[in-house]
């Protein structure tokens, strides 16, 4: 499929295996936010006592685990999103455009300000 | 540019975003865990008293906000991999797989119970 | 210690318990949160695909897991408002005045809308 | 009452608050568990973009922000432990004797080594 996105393609991929198995009768927007964010959660657990500087080597020691990680957050969130009914790349491009806006480069930059305070 | 996925597109988008605001020296996984976090939070508050059918209803009546807190998750889900090193899609569609025989449609079929459980 | 209530109590424990360990490097308010609100995520994962009514039942199948992170989340918040110098148990007695008032009785009885609503 | 403890005397305040407003309908600890893990966000997020040592400097410019968080994140605890018929005193002071155990000061000191790596 040649004009198919891959955050297209996981969904239909997460659609077909949550119908396979039954699932979709526990895969409520509620529910799904919550095991999205347990799988944050499992994330940050290997950051809470390293250093910022030290946070960086994490993926070299533990590859395999922080990918696995981060590919379940992403899966439940395209998985969340289908069930909001949100096209998560057009929501993702369009909050870019908004970010640039609220965020012009030449008055935030080098500061981590929230941009009321600008 | 033909090849580029949209996950590498947006980390491309992204790297060119936080270094025209200088603002890698926020960007450490651990920073970028508990901003991942926090807007994970900011979608599941919408849910909290919510019944889980009552969750379905969400996206049609916030249509705009909850599509832009879905945006901000994949986006901070995308900037922390990319400083993890980590390719997103790979490590999602390796996790597809493994869930695959972890969760056997003909075992688990109906039940949310976890794998060990059977 | 007769005035000693059982808040500074378990502050003052917490304190020894990790300077006898010089666990106090670690122990930044940053960090602190991030364990804070992995705790709060693990005792989180029991309900994410119970229904509301199922989550009631949960304590009575797993007291002794539940107990145990419920402890861990209040130890991890004791030490927290410790390293922030709050006192815990005014400040809960503050918010529960400001919340009598945020949402009368009258005004609010039956509805969880947000008080600005009304 | 002079037995009664604060943590106990927060229980009976919140039980009172939610009765007068009919709101038990929607404290099942599903919601509960959320709504706490939102409050927990809603300190984090202050710190996301801090270092460590800015940190502990949090609750002297944002006193009265940064404690009614604290007390946000203690009443909904309370509010879930009681739902969960868990004492959340004594759940305290046996994790406290059980992590005595699990970290002997003299084989963890200045480490914060997961004990199974001991």
């Amino acid at each position: 499929m040649p004009n198919q996105t891959d955050l297209m393609m996981l969904r239909n991929k997460l659609r077909d295996f949550a119908t396979a198995r039954e699932w979709d009768q526990f895969h409520s927007p509620k529910n799904l936010s919550m095991a999205l964010m347990v799988e944050v959660a499992e994330m940050m657990e290997h950051f809470q006592w390293l250093t910022e500087a030290q946070s960086f080597d994490l993926a070299k020691q533990n590859k395999d685990a922080v990918s696995e990680e981060l590919a379940d957050i992403l899966l439940y969130l395209v998985r969340l999103a289908d069930k909001l009914e949100v096209d998560l790349l057009d929501a993702a491009l369009l909050k870019l455009e908004k970010n640039a806006i609220k965020y012009p480069a030449d008055r935030v930059r080098g500061s981590a300000k929230k941009y009321t305070e600008y």
